[in-house]
């Protein structure tokens, strides 16, 4: 069988029964970061995304806007586990034609943003290869009691977005987000949410995520979802690389949320839904089948 | 200017410059691996090695042995600190027509030797790319007491490399290695080198690492380099990719690991010059001035 036809999250699937896993580690493949062992009061996080050019970016977009990207992308694997991140290693394959000015202009919109989220690069590796490809791999902190993973959505709790979705792709949001972090540490610090990920591959895929791992299934109102301007219905929920947090919050606590917000008079968070009980059980709930 | 001009090593130095690097890093860009904050008694270290086909390996080397020499690097850097390594995140770029069951088999061969080695793969990201692509960022941990640099090597110190020099590539050493972390563990514990790195540039060059940045210069005896059968002294000079480990051994110490050594009756470690005063300063020994 070709890659192709097993798709990305299928290789995952088949990779991850192989992978040995010690039992040091408290959350492995198959989350935003992986949960490992740090201090008394707080976990080490790990996570690593790879952008290869002609897939990801092209050499007509601006430099610093795909370092940016490649930074920015790892930070928000950090925040979606409610942590903060703190070291990076670089990896660069670089063209032999390549300018120079070119790949010191990845590295300086990279290092912009770490700089800007305290992140230090600490190391890296940099080598010859047909096409641009840039891997970052990030490590970050949590405080136990602030951690999030994909597994703790329960039926009734509200669903929320920090953002609008759709589009990103198109409108090169993609390449200039901000990762949700202060966002993120907002959250965990003051309203705990019981479940929370980054969209990176469509509201639909990602909400899947964590209804497949929390066991639970949802509804979701259309009207709610917050949209790009331009992005239709479709585009909000199948777009990729937005790059907004989707989380979920207990109902009581879904209702201080709104509260404070209605009191800040701006919008940070977007309730679209609310957590069901898991589908399969539910042969009433039918059209949500696919989550 | 391009790439091809600059050269890589020019390339880090450039980026080097750039690096925002926080007070907390112990040691940043410019060893085998970064050392960072960890608990009261360890270290973490941290290092990252990218793989490319048609630069690293081609399609036509067993898959395994691919998988197998993008952990060992890693393993190897860590060793080359004196730590031990814990915990990997591996990203892999796929060309869409690449057989499911030739990613697989590069799996298999990182997770053997991962298992082998402790390492528990913890997360990673699959992308499509035109050409295969393999990055690995690892963890370690070392005891700050146990702790290598590159910069500790002093004048009247030996030399010393952990096994044979010359001609990893032409041989398939360079897929099927084992990280000499055994060697190194051993060395830490009992011998404390003043300075070590991984030969992966080349004797010639790597020692030039340890020599820059101990600002130190040193003397070889060629008739005791080590090399491998086919391997003449320019090989075993200057091919990269041996992975063995080039450190440095204070006088009185290389003498005990010496007579251990003969107690043993096998060679383990051997001696293959001095470390003397900073070359620049002596225009006597000007023919090392390449170092």
């Amino acid at each position: 069988m070709q890659i192709s036809k097993l798709g990305e999250f299928g290789l995952i699937e088949t990779l991850k029964k192989h992978a040995p896993v010690s039992k040091a580690v408290i959350k492995g493949i198959g989350d935003d970061a992986a949960v490992l062992p740090y201090s008394q009061s707080r976990y080490l996080l790990f996570t690593t995304d790879m952008l290869a050019e002609g897939i990801h970016f092209t050499r007509r977009m601006a430099p610093q806007a795909i370092g940016h990207k490649a930074m920015a992308c790892n930070i928000s694997d950090i925040a979606a586990m409610g942590g903060y991140p703190t070291f990076a290693v670089v990896s660069i394959g670089v063209p032999k034609a390549l300018p120079v000015r070119f790949v010191k202009e990845i590295y300086q919109g990279m290092e912009r943003l770490a700089k800007a989220f305290n992140v230090s690069i600490v190391g890296g590796d940099t080598i010859k290869s047909d096409k641009i490809v840039i891997n970052v791999a990030l490590l970050g902190l949590v405080e136990k009691k602030n951690l999030v993973t994909r597994s703790g959505a329960r039926p009734e709790d509200w669903i929320f977005v920090t953002g609008a979705l759709g589009g990103s792709l198109k409108s090169g949001h993609h390449l200039n987000f901000t990762p949700r972090l202060d966002q993120a540490r907002f959250l965990v610090r003051k309203f705990k949410p019981s479940a929370m990920i980054d969209i990176s591959d469509g509201l639909s895929g990602d909400l899947g995520h964590i209804l497949k791992a929390s066991g639970v299934g949802a509804f979701l109102d259309y009207h709610l979802i917050p949209r790009n301007k331009g992005a239709a219905l479709p585009q909000a929920l199948n777009d990729g690389e937005d790059f907004e947090l989707l989380f979920t919050l207990p109902a009581k606590r879904a209702y201080a949320l709104m509260t404070w917000q209605d009191r800040q008079r701006l919008m940070y968070f977007y309730p679209i839904g609310t957590i069901t009980d898991n589908v399969n059980k539910r042969p009433d709930a039918k059209s949500f089948a696919h989550f």
